[in-house]
C-alpha cells in the first residue's frame, strides 16, 4: 500500500503487529487518531508505555501487579485458605468478574505439555507446592483448561502435594447457563452427565 | 471488568476509544503486548505519538505531508495539468493503489453540507478556486461521494470555475468489475445504464 506519508506507514506498519487487525483497520485507527485531539494519542501512547516498563508480576501468585505482591494477594478480606489454580492472567480476570470467588490465586502461566517442551519447570508449579507447604491453604481449586495437558498438570499437583492435609477440587464443567443441550458438544454434554448433580 | 492492575485497566481504556475495539478485544491487545517483546511497545508508542505530534498537511494539496508540501505535489513526474478533486485521506490513498492515476490532488475534508452546517467555508474549496486560478489545471477530476452532498459540492466547485478554460469530469460509477448485476444495488446499476460507454 502507498500512503504518500511515512509517519502514517510507520503507524500502520506497528499496528498490524498486533493480533487480529489488518491493514484496512490500522489505517482506519491512524486516520481516526489524526481526526482526534492529540492528547488522546498521547494518552493512548503513555498508557501503553507504562503498561511494559511498570508492570510488574506478584511475587507470591505471579498475577499482574502494580507493586510487589497484586491487589489480590493483599486484600485482607480475601479467603487465603482457597487458592484457584490458573493458567493465563485473563482467568483470573473472568473470575474476578464473575463476583462469586473471593480466595486467592495462583498463575501458572501454561500447563505442562510435553509435546510443546513445557514441563513443570517451565511453569510455575514449584511456587504453587512451596506455597501450600508454608501458607497451608484448605482447598486448590483447579480452573485449567479440560485438555490433556490440563489434567496432566492436575494429575502432577496432585501427586506432589499428597503429603498434605488439602482438598482439591476442579471447576464444574457442563452446559452452560441458557445453553441448548441442541447446540452443546458432545465432550461437554457428556461430562454433565457425569457429573451431575444429586438433588436429594 | 475488574482487572487487578491499575496499568492494564488505564491502557484497557485508552484503547476502547479507538473505533471498533471493545474491551475483550483492547484487553486481549494488552496482554499480547505484555507477551511480547518490550520493543514492539516502544516501536508502537513511539510511532502513534511521532505521527500525531510530526504529521502537517500539504500547503498546496491538504494532503497528509512529512514536510511542507507532500509527496505527490513535490514529484516532478506527476502531470500537474490533472486535479482529482476527493473528500478524505483514504480516497487518496485507494486511488494511488490503483497505480491508474499520475496527476495531483485536491483534498477537500468534507463536502458542503448544509443539514451539517457545513459550508464552503468548512472546506478547503476556496484554496481549490485559487489553484485552479493560479496553476492553471487542464481537467478537475470529482471523486466525492455519490451522494446529494456530493453532488452539491460539484454543483458549487462548477459554478465557481466556469470563467476559467477548464475540463471537469467525475469518476465513472457503475457495476463493480467482476460485479454481478443480481446483487448490485438499483442506483448503481440504474446509472451503469443511463452512462453507458458507446463503443461505435
Amino acid at each position: 500500500m502507498l500512503y504518500s506519508s511515512k509517519l502514517i506507514e510507520d503507524a500502520v506498519n506497528e499496528i498490524i503487529c498486533l493480533p487480529g487487525i489488518g491493514k484496512k483497520s490500522a489505517l482506519r485507527l491512524v486516520l481516526f487518531l489524526l481526526k482526534a485531539k492529540p492528547e488522546q494519542t498521547a494518552h493512548l501512547a503513555t498508557a501503553l508505555q507504562r503498561l511494559r516498563t511498570q508492570i510488574r508480576y506478584c511475587q507470591r501468585c505471579h498475577n499482574v501487579a502494580d507493586t510487589t505482591l497484586c491487589n489480590i494477594c493483599t486484600n485482607p478480606h480475601r479467603d487465603s485458605s482457597l487458592i484457584c489454580v490458573v493458567e493465563h492472567i485473563q482467568d483470573i480476570i473472568a473470575i474476578e468478574n464473575t463476583g462469586q470467588y473471593n480466595g486467592l490465586y495462583h498463575l501458572l502461566g501454561g500447563v505442562i505439555s510435553p509435546v510443546e517442551g513445557i514441563g513443570p519447570e517451565q511453569i510455575h508449579v514449584n511456587s504453587l507446592i512451596e506455597r501450600v507447604k508454608t501458607e497451608k491453604p484448605q482447598e486448590l481449586i483447579f480452573a485449567l483448561s479440560a485438555t490433556i495437558e490440563g489434567d496432566t498438570t492436575t494429575f502432577y499437583i496432585t501427586k506432589k502435594t499428597k503429603e498434605y492435609t488439602l482438598k482439591l477440587s476442579s471447576i464444574a464443567r457442563g452446559v452452560a447457563v441458557g445453553g441448548e443441550l441442541e447446540y452443546t458438544d458432545e465432550m461437554t454434554l457428556g461430562r454433565s452427565i457425569q457429573e451431575r448433580i444429586v438433588y436429594h
